[in-house]
């Protein structure tokens, strides 16, 4: 006892030890869910991606010491706000938390959460054992009186005040109170249906004590793009290959706008709703290079659209050939008009002709000659370009003038820009141009044409880009695809990450399609199109199923980036009529305007492979068989049990290619698929 | 080119969205291993533990833009340093980085990461490839040259002078400036020769240029305990049973801290070495419970040693019965010759009569007649216990006097302390106690008693306590016994969560050894004991194979918690020879000093399970039959992949238990146990 008086007395001076600690919470929150890497730099910082109107589903383990009940709410509000919105959280199982909030406006997003120990709450569960238990509760009906005088205070003051409620709870009180004696029967029976109540627990819920809450350190972060950001269909075409004609001597002629306004009926007859253009900026002359990627360029060569810059301006400017400023505007208005939006490619490098290689040199990498170095990707060289040295000490003007550049496209009216080789630039620039450009165009959407290293893919997602192309291309057998398709839809990356799906790009040929065979770019164009709400291609090359490479390469032979093509573009194919006919069937159904609702389903033939996607009550079958040269049968099993059909109860099967339709009975069902007739089926499920 | 003029303008005032950003890092540093739980308030801020000599592993993603090398190094040092040290991170493969450090000392070590673009070694990297390539590197050498000055020059620098290293460099790029010239071919050899050597890239590491380094945000935290938090045998006894002594009529006399003395030759030579006392403070006499928890005492009856406090004192006194503090200090002493530990029992929880009741009101809840609220679990009454409050205003003062009473605990000698029920009380209070008093006491270890929900067991571990009880004690068939330890040993939990396993406690007797079947006795203690490097059991209860429940329940009849008990502590039997032979394969087999060097091996009977545990060259393949009354054989698939073992070279395995040796060859083996014989196998891979 002695060294209590000795407590007493040290207690007089406060303790170090205690400063900053909130000793009477008693509530920890953990592991919530979605959150994206609270690594690096500011914790919790990449935020999630959704789409306007969607809702955003949040988890927590939410945990405290005792046996006492918890509330929780889900604080939510955009950038613009200052107040939190609120919705509570539910109890799922396992100290597991559950909530949802509703993201309304374009732009940033923050939630969090809170939460405390719920004493009326916990007050009415412990007498509810009690009860149970046929113990008598007088002494706990005045301490809930104490309770419920809170709750009547509450809803009388001015935040959430509600006359009647006050009202009542007050009476409540006065019940409790009179329950507690031991004499009154009638009001002590009375006074447990009301504390047992249902209503009870939400006046709980309306008017909280809401002692002592731990919030949730981090303000976790919801990036809300428009519609196209999770639902897109691209073509991509040089427009200086856009003429119809042939000049003299069968020479391509150089197209212009205007002739990609006239093969706008094409495209959006096809189901197109962006329009994709390589770099329309001036060319430089200096070491241009010629046909097939020659060094030498033969005089009249047009050059590469990646050679950017000249005397005639930069990437504000505009490659004379193609138009001007205001034709390219009218283009972007006459597309609009088709439903179609036009996207700009920002390839951050410059000929050595550019305006910037003379007006900051010191943005250039410097060879100990003086000279600027060119690029290299050792052994490879690129003497026609000038890379941009990011490790400027001068970076701060670079860092704007890109972003001067890419307002400017805004200005002209562009709000989709599909950026070349992101990953050769630094991170910490792409957050802060996206983020700025978003600031003024929240509309503004990003396309990241990274074919790299998996984790420097998903950083570039991270930071901001709205799409990003991925290893579709390569990914050829079931197996493969498979795979990656759950990496892609079931891990931390869905959160994040919107695959953009290619069969080609005009920089990839790739081996499986260098065959020229028609089954086989049925198959990779139709897999593309129904396993990603973003998809597209490269045309007229891919529907015309151009193919011969260069010799052992990935590349086209007779490249347009190298050369003006002259391509009939009147020609209809098979593939032209699948991509029409599938594009409209996106259109038709929900469940092709999502990515993430993906599940396969097993069948049991290695070159068959079926997904469902289901959206609300329009549930895709696909199957497709990824063979192309040979017919396969086999049987899928079809997730009756998730899908809610009973095992006896038949179902139709309604071929969306071809109209049939099919009753199916069970899980298993038998399919069929020729490569030569159509190796795929769309089943929608009825 | 009249916009350039207008950012140039612009650009004049600094733009406020770059104010803050390190514009040219280039490098990002994610998913940092170990982690634990970023997530609550603090970001990083649990530690893992470990054990003083161990080795940390560290991994982390580690990305950059572009093409470059990167260097990564791991900064670590012990709590009371300023200065960080180093060691390099190795790339593993797909921007994974790994390296390690040794903890030397106890308390907290802290670690983070350093990386940045390695432009010397982005530059060996840029001419091996060109020199393959048969390109000649003149201008590429100058380069070099600029890059070896700078090494020379930080060579040669105050903080890591070596004035041989730095005229080798200064010769280097000399020779790098000759072998530029044209002319000069024996030099251009000769320079490549060094720009391409190992010892090139040894410079580089040595004298990093470390230019725009990135740093991980967090400094993360490692717990380092001394050797007992790893590995310890925990033997539990009521010292007021430990009289060998009957009284008058058979009564069992009030046993003493003299009385445990001498039972320690027994508990030493069964190869304990913690000796664990429930409560040893004044018993209070209000409310006393009697034998098998009667709510009536009767006269004479000792009391629940949890019901903390009367008149003589609390929890900085002791029972008279028990003896003085000078006595239980002599314990301590007389038991550290046997190679024990002597572990106090921290229960915070009041009889009535306790001091801090009177003293301290306001750290007790209050009914509304203004009485203290004992305790309840409804519809449980404990009318012999006050919960302490620690909601109360007073917290400040309640945790300074908690830390107190360790405090003085430590000054008698403990330095194991095995808490009670402390999921009754704050997270926030224990991770604040655990770190004040081991601020002053880094060799004390804390052993949370929790059996609660999952995630509140996780939590006490995370905020400081060194060891934990477990769910073992209800693991009883072998596919939840293997999906637990899997759990424990292989998830997140490693990194925190020390279990403790138990197959009895004063508290529990499981229905498994209701039946007081020998062999199911054998089974569960030798799980225990070889499944878990720390493991304790509750004696003479246990090595006597008491059994006989109170109906109904998992207690103890007669349970000396409510009476004390007269053992026959003289007896050995079966059981106590497995004991003492386990425990000393325990002390010489490094492999069972661990528990997470875990794997189970595939064994095709239902009722067999087999693990394997691997410290070095020491490797353990167990096998138990968990069917306490059948015979059971199958064979066991032995890793030898795994233990470098050729499937055609035969191996000895030898029966620690037994003596037995028996070849064996291949993978697959055949084993048999009889639980009447022995219902185990402990082998030593030889």
């Amino acid at each position: 006892m002695k060294k209590q008086s000795s407590l007493t007395k040290s207690a007089t001076k406060p303790d170090l030890s205690l400063s900053g600690i909130a000793g009477q919470t008693r509530v920890r929150i953990e592991r919530v869910s979605p959150e994206v890497d609270a690594g690096y730099d500011r914790p919790g910082r990449y935020p999630i991606k959704a789409i306007i109107g969607d809702r955003i589903p949040v988890e927590a383990d939410i945990i405290t010491d005792g046996h006492d009940v918890l509330a929780a709410r889900l604080l939510y509000r955009h950038g613009n706000e200052k107040k939190w919105q609120e919705t509570p959280l539910q109890l799922l199982l396992n100290d597991r938390w559950a909530g949802a909030f509703t993201v309304e406006k374009l732009g940033r997003y923050q939630y969090t959460i809170e939460a405390w120990v719920d004493h009326i709450a916990s007050w009415q569960h412990e007498i509810e054992l009690k009860v149970a238990d046929g113990q008598r509760i007088s002494s706990e009906l005045l301490a809930g009186a104490v309770l419920v005088d809170g709750m009547a205070h509450r809803a009388g003051s001015a935040s959430n005040a509600d006359a009647h409620d006050a009202a009542t709870l007050l009476r409540v009180a006065a019940l409790f109170r009179e329950g507690s004696e031991l004499a009154n029967n009638e009001a002590y029976q009375e006074a447990i249906q009301v504390a047992e109540s249902e209503q009870f627990l939400v006046w709980a819920q309306l008017y909280p004590e809401r002692q002592h809450p731990a919030r949730y350190q981090y303000e976790l972060n919801v990036e809300v793009d428009r519609a196209a950001a999770g639902f897109s269909t691209w073509y991509c075409l040089f427009p200086r290959s856009a003429s119809r004609e042939l000049g003299p001597g069968n020479v391509p002629v150089h197209g212009n706008f205007g002739d990609v306004e006239k093969l706008l009926p094409r495209i959006a007859g096809m189901g197109f709703d962006v329009l994709y253009l390589p770099p329309i900026h001036p060319i430089g002359t200096a070491h241009r290079k010629g046909k097939n990627n020659s060094v030498t360029c033969l005089p009249g060569e047009p050059g590469v659209p990646y050679g950017i810059g000249s005397a005639e301006g930069g990437h504000d400017a505009i490659h004379a050939e193609l138009g001007t400023v205001d034709e390219f505007k009218h283009l972007i208005t006459e597309a609009k008009n088709y439903g179609i939006e036009v996207a700009m490619d920002l390839a951050i490098q410059c000929s050595p002709d550019h305006p910037w290689a003379k007006e900051h040199p010191e943005w250039f990498k410097k060879r100990p000659d003086g000279t600027i170095q060119y690029a290299e990707n050792p052994p490879k060289k690129y003497q026609d370009i000038y890379p941009v040295y990011f490790e400027t000490a001068d970076w701060q003007n670079l860092w704007l003038e890109l972003k001067r550049v890419l307002l400017v496209w805004a200005e002209w009216g562009v709000r989709i820009v599909r950026v070349d080789n992101p990953h050769t630039k630094p991170f910490e620039f792409w957050e802060w141009v996206i983020a700025e450009v978003k600031k003024q165009h929240p509309d503004m959407l990003f396309l990241s044409e990274a074919f790299t290293k998996p984790k420097v893919m998903q950083q570039l997602a991270k930071v901001g880009f709205a799409h990003s192309y991925t290893y579709y291309t390569w990914r050829t057998t079931k197996a493969e695809l498979e795979q990656y398709m759950t990496e892609l839809t079931a891990g931390e990356m869905k959160h994040y990450f919107r695959p953009n799906f290619w069969p080609t790009t005009h920089d990839i040929n790739p081996g499986v399609l260098q065959s020229g065979h028609e089954p086989q770019f049925l198959i990779r164009y139709f897999l593309a199109a129904t396993l990603s709400a973003n998809y597209g291609i490269y045309g007229p090359s891919f529907e015309l199923m151009e193919h011969v490479p260069v010799p052992n390469k990935e590349e086209f032979l007779n490249s347009e980036k190298y050369e003006i093509r002259h391509w009939d573009w009147e020609r209809t194919n098979k593939l032209t009529y699948l991509i029409s006919l599938t594009n409209r069937i996106r259109r038709e159904n929900p469940a092709l305007q999502q990515t993430n609702n993906l599940t396969f389903c097993r069948i049991d033939e290695e070159h068959l492979t079926a997904y469902l996607k289901v959206t609300g009550d329009n549930r895709l079958l696909t199957v497709v068989n990824m063979d192309a040269y040979n017919r396969r049968a086999g049987v899928v099993q079809v997730p009756i049990w998730q899908l809610g059909i009973d095992a006896d109860q038949p179902y139709t099967v309604h071929d969306l290619l071809t109209g049939n339709k099919y009753t199916w009975k069970g899980e298993w069902n038998f399919v069929e698929l020729d490569p030569y007739i159509m190796p795929m089926h769309l089943f929608r499920i009825e």
